[in-house]
């Protein structure tokens, strides 16, 4: 009752200030809500009609709340933006009809508020569609497939009324201590850019807007430390970090897009006009709304200590090019706009950018999901077989010793399912559901519904992800001695988002200083190794990580990122055969903790000596005194259960000029007894460059599926604008010269060296 | 005799090319000749007589020789500079001296070349003073020492007849994992400047150009492997890597510096205009000529790819500004030249700032040494006691449990000296003399003078440096257990230039993958910990290593940089109570390889979460999930054996103008019973920095000598100018507000916090 006195009273004031202050505005013409009106004059005709306060409230976020509470959380007003992380899908469905209602309804001019939910594999909302995390989406090589995945998701954000996704992670997976790396589409520019494309162009099926984060370079902070300081040049941002933003931006067009907490060269990115408006939306040409990243606005003040007050950040953050804010800093704009601290036109530019987007996805004339279907479209049966797929393509075989997979059961009748991982399911951070919850198939579950009773499967922890405690590796040599063959399922274990702490080695805020494995881990396979039973390596985790030994002594080496609800079910097809697995290494693993960075696309001078000799005590050889600095497993890299040939590479021009577009046409041939898919992946080598290059690029891949026999042809283009630099000057050029080539199915397994010159 | 037929003939052509050719040299008005003649005139009467090819070699290097093959290695030639590195002292004063004269009155102008040497720890040329490595020389926190230090390593120079040393290295300590750490002054840029000024001061007493080096930020390669790229923007670059440069350039008005083999965000330093002349010459005023760095002119080509030929390396690398090439592409200038494809005018410009420094230090009057004096000089008892002064100003002690130190001989009747590096003297990469050699004395050598035969010593060097060879370790327990006390010498083992790479595992080119202490060293410690004796461990090294486990177990941890020929004998009086340790750190240790980096002076964002705890299994705390992310041991700190009292802090004006100096007077108290040197630090704490600050910056040091009992008056002043930043615009400004300053003995043991208020 309360609540409806203040609304009258609050309606009544603005009516007041409309009708006699404001004598221009008359309600008699409202051209906003006019739909066939164009955007911008929708926008402008809104914009005059808005006080102040509502203007600023357009720029804030607002959490909802259950149903009841609509009325005393908002209060009569539209915000900017909301979110709601705790309820069913269904209840959510239903809060947000509710809340727009509420909105197009009681607010005073009927501004409809932006529903954004985490969505980066699936909908966090409960009860969604469990779909793998980003960097299992990355590892499949195969964009349609993730375009797929995120009109299947976003079939489920649209049913319950969720406009804004806040995703995807386009940072690189660069320093792999950092705990966010399973956020990652992985450490190369390129694929992360045709990823982040696919991934959004799913979404933007719908009337959803994806926001492409962290903006910029957030990914690689000093240490490894979540939002510390990365140390970088002005030719490393637009060469490496820079590049999946400015392709996401040129090829997609987000509506919306995520600051970062962190500074750049001592920079802090969220307060800064170079980065959030002069390259934003000057040399990127991005024409969405700035969201601030959780409390970054705040944590101009209280983290970068770079202003005095909560103002002095708001005003830094509001001037630089950041929109809306979500955690409180622009409840201070209106005292400074008043004391004329700060200049209206910076409100108002902001106020129009999020305008736009909600006349832009219909939100005036629609905001409203289709609670009716909330049942029938969310966790789909359909859906669930879209996250399988992406599992299925996404787990990549590193080793398979006399092809000891796909297993033969017809010679095992026993088998010990063994680690800390092997009765997991484990999504990555920012999915609804906690660790040791039952929403998804483990490698248990999945190996019992693939074997069935037949098989004897012996079962054993042997260690947890974490601790030093030793005292159960003795069953696990027990549950291997008295098998056939030994699965050990190890890796990481993420959190959610921070809630759930114990025991967790990822996600973020969860920061590793070593990356060898944790705890005992490495202990237990030793002991299992000593049984003499063969012995499956199954590495389920967020992120690489040094595993020398592993490499040496497993018999085969299953890798899986944290891969959605059906995760355990398609290890269990990869290790039996019912599915080959073809994902591709999007990150590369390291020697050692020490022996970084280890991502592919190194300058050449950065491991320049002959390396050929890891040393030995009497002569060391190369830098590294003791080790060799490439990494264990490199990027590309994946086995398959058949055996492809490449029979001919042909280049349709090896002249070309800055404007053409290199076509390379291959035949691959599928020589083995299965169907399966190939990565046919080209690199380029710049031979002679003003500034350092990386010693290869990926600038072009394709997922083919050949069935086995058969022969395919595969053709790859790349633009010769893709092989510029930023040279001296800074100016994007390609320079003229020769170019090399290289196409095969890693960047260490190299098939063709074709040159190229390019003319002036 | 032919040699000298070939000379006539040249002087002949010579003389008839200058006679007729070009008429305009007159040999009547040898105004370079003339010594009252301003620097700039001699320089351009000189330039106008000489022939293009003449030109050319001045801006080479030509590797020295045997006296008896001058005419055939110089052939009537001067060149800009030369280097001899294999003979003694005496035999290469005399090839200099002779090589001089040859120059001044067998080459056709006269023109006297300059003679370089290595001189980074004393002159690398056979029989001089060893005197202590860089590394050492910084953890003496005393500058006036460092100077004393080169005015005699500068004394064994002059008569030798060198007139440019290759040094100081400038280069920061802040990737543990490169090799020539060893060659820093750590990891502190404002010690850094202040440890360059002072070591040029020294060797300028002479007619000695010191050589700062590797200009710029070659220091912090990617992967700490050699060579590489180092990321970094242009905040970063001019705030950490450029200070010690712009303050030694500024105060010593060095007439020479080296260029680096690195990139740095991609662009080849030493072929780049920005950061040879206009940063160079232009921000930071430097007004001598540039050396390359070995080879580094070829390497634009070889190396970095950057331009396709010979020809082109070395016109970009000379239109840059780097004046004289070490290795052979400017041989390629002529052609250049001839054909057009390159100015004259960048080879007199070249020429005319190599002249300017050989007319400067009054070379054509007078190039020689004084040979006669060489056996009076070179490796003097005053120099050698130099050397001991310096290492004994530089051992760090960083733990003594129960004041175990200094020993109690009457207590110790045996003591086991045990270690890879107990009966080793250890020079740092860049000496004249191998390891291995007797020419230094070892830390037993010097035990035995100091113990005499009074006491056992037990002795056994347990493991190498390097291997996983066990096989020794019970010869160490055996020495232990027969002692009542055990020393243990671990760390690491430099390299002669790569020529003796055999168990190395730090200097140019021995980077490492881990800092974990190498081979079955802690293997070692944890046998002899086992035995129950007291541990000394005596840590000597070229660069600190992961040590938690030597922290936690140690009675007492003594750190000794390479500390020159008395080495061992230092550390015995230290041990014994002789001498007692003033040594601090200048670089931290960390905790774990992965921990990095570790230097005290991170931005404030950079380890930003609460890390009281180190987490444990059930709940982990901070941002690395399994430790802390600061240092083990933190730059600044060391013990001493006496007890410092801080008595009081003044800071004489709090409200500051930016052209201020703040002036801090403190009293200070040796409250222990041995007279000792302790090291007053100051650090300033920027409280609101636009862009990123660290989280502290030592801006004031002062070593201070008390006697037991005594109180000393501690003046530390620090110029407001100081206290800058270089902004968003990359303009360096004081910005107003308010200041930290923290006063203390290590930049983790602050006793004084006083705030400064800057104002407009």
């Amino acid at each position: 009752m309360k609540a409806c006195a203040i609304m009258l009273r609050l309606f009544f004031c603005s009516w007041l200030i409309l009708s006699f202050c404001s004598p221009q505005v008359s309600f008699g013409q409202q051209i906003y809500k006019d739909r066939k009106a164009p955007v911008a004059a929708r926008v402008e005709d809104l914009l005059k009609r808005m006080t102040l306060e509502e203007k600023i409230d357009q720029l804030q976020n607002k959490a909802s709340g259950k149903t009841d509470e609509i009325d005393k959380i908002f209060n009569g007003k539209s915000y900017g933006c909301t979110h709601e992380m705790n309820m069913s899908a269904m209840d959510c469905a239903q809060m947000y009809h509710q809340l727009q209602t509420y909105m197009l309804t009681k607010s005073r001019l009927g501004i409809p508020i932006l529903t954004a939910a985490e969505g980066i594999e699936g909908i966090l909302q409960n009860n969604c569609t469990l779909f793998p995390q980003a960097l299992a989406q990355g590892s499949t090589f195969n964009p349609s497939l993730i375009k797929k995945m995120t009109e299947a998701a976003g079939s489920e954000a649209e049913v319950i009324g969720i406009h804004q996704i806040l995703s995807p992670v386009l940072d690189l997976a660069r320093e792999l201590r950092w705990g966010r790396v399973e956020e990652t589409y992985g450490e190369d520019p390129y694929l992360a850019a045709e990823m982040g494309i696919a991934f959004i162009n799913g979404y933007q099926k719908y009337r959803i807007t994806a926001t492409p984060k962290h903006f910029v370079a957030h990914g690689s902070p000093s240490g490894g430390l979540n939002c510390a300081n990365v140390s970088g040049g002005e030719r490393e941002l637009r060469s490496v970090y820079m590049y999946p933003f400015r392709r996401v931006i040129a090829e997609t067009m987000p509506l919306s897009l995520m600051s970062c907490y962190s500074s750049y060269d001592g920079i802090a990115v969220a307060g800064s006009p170079y980065y959030m408006t002069d390259i934003l939306r000057g040399e990127l040409g991005f024409k969405g709304y700035v969201y601030s990243d959780w409390g970054s606005v705040d944590r101009l003040q209280t983290f970068h200590h770079a202003v005095a007050t909560q103002e002095d950040a708001a005003k830094m953050s509001l001037t630089a090019g950041v929109d809306l804010d979500v955690d409180g800093a622009y409840t201070t704009l209106q005292r400074m706009v008043e004391s004329g601290k700060l200049d209206v036109k910076y409100i108002d530019q902001a106020v129009r950018r999020i305008l736009t987007v909600k006349f832009s996805l219909g939100l005036f004339e629609n905001p409203y999901g289709v609670p009716e279907k909330v049942k029938k479209i969310v966790r789909s049966n359909a859906n669930i077989a879209v996250a399988k797929e992406v599992a299925d393509e996404s787990a990549i075989l590193v080793k398979n010793s006399n092809n000891i997979l796909p297993l033969n059961m017809d010679r095992y009748k026993s088998v010990a399912v063994i680690g800390p991982n092997s009765d997991q399911a484990i999504f990555g951070d920012y999915s609804w559901t906690e660790r040791d919850t039952k929403e998804g198939t483990s490698l248990l579950q999945g190996l019992k519904e693939v074997l069935g009773k037949k098989v004897v499967i012996n079962t054993a922890a042997g260690c947890d992800w974490w601790s030093h405690d030793k005292s159960h590796i003795q069953e696990a040599v027990k549950a291997a001695a008295a098998s056939d063959i030994a699965i050990v399922a190890i890796g990481t274990r993420s959190t959610f988002l921070g809630r759930s702490p114990r025991y967790s080695t990822a996600g973020e805020g969860f920061d590793l200083s070593s990356l060898e494995l944790p705890g005992e881990q490495e202990e237990l396979l030793k002991a299992i190794k000593k049984t003499g039973k063969p012995m499956i390596v199954v590495f389920i985790s967020g992120k690489p990580l040094a595993m020398p030994w592993v490499k040496d002594n497993a018999d085969a080496v299953l890798v899986q990122w944290y891969a959605g609800e059906k995760q355990g079910r398609t290890l269990a097809d990869i290790l039996t055969g019912a599915v080959n697995p073809s994902g591709r290494l999007n990150v590369s693993f390291p020697r050692s903790t020490g022996n970084s960075p280890s991502f592919y696309n190194h300058y050449l001078t950065d491991r320049n000596e002959p390396f050929d000799q890891p040393g030995s005590p009497e002569e060391p050889k190369g830098h590294y005194i003791f080790d060799r600095p490439d990494p264990l497993w490199s990027f590309g890299f994946g086995l398959s259960y058949t055996t492809f040939k490449y029979n001919s590479c042909i280049v349709q021009d090896s002249l070309m000029a800055p404007t053409d577009t290199i076509k390379v046409t291959l035949e691959v041939e599928n020589a083995g007894l299965r169907d399966d898919r190939e990565v046919v992946q080209l690199y380029v080598v710049d031979k002679v460059s003003s500034v350092a290059t990386p010693i290869k690029q990926l600038k072009a891949f394709k997922k083919v599926f050949i069935k086995a026999g058969q022969r395919e042809k595969v053709i790859l283009k790349v633009p010769v604008t893709e092989l510029g630099l930023y040279n001296e000057k800074m100016k994007y050029v390609v320079e003229p010269g020769e170019f090399d080539l290289q196409i095969g199915s890693a960047s260490d397994q190299i098939y063709y060296h074709k040159t190229i010159t390019v003319s002036r």
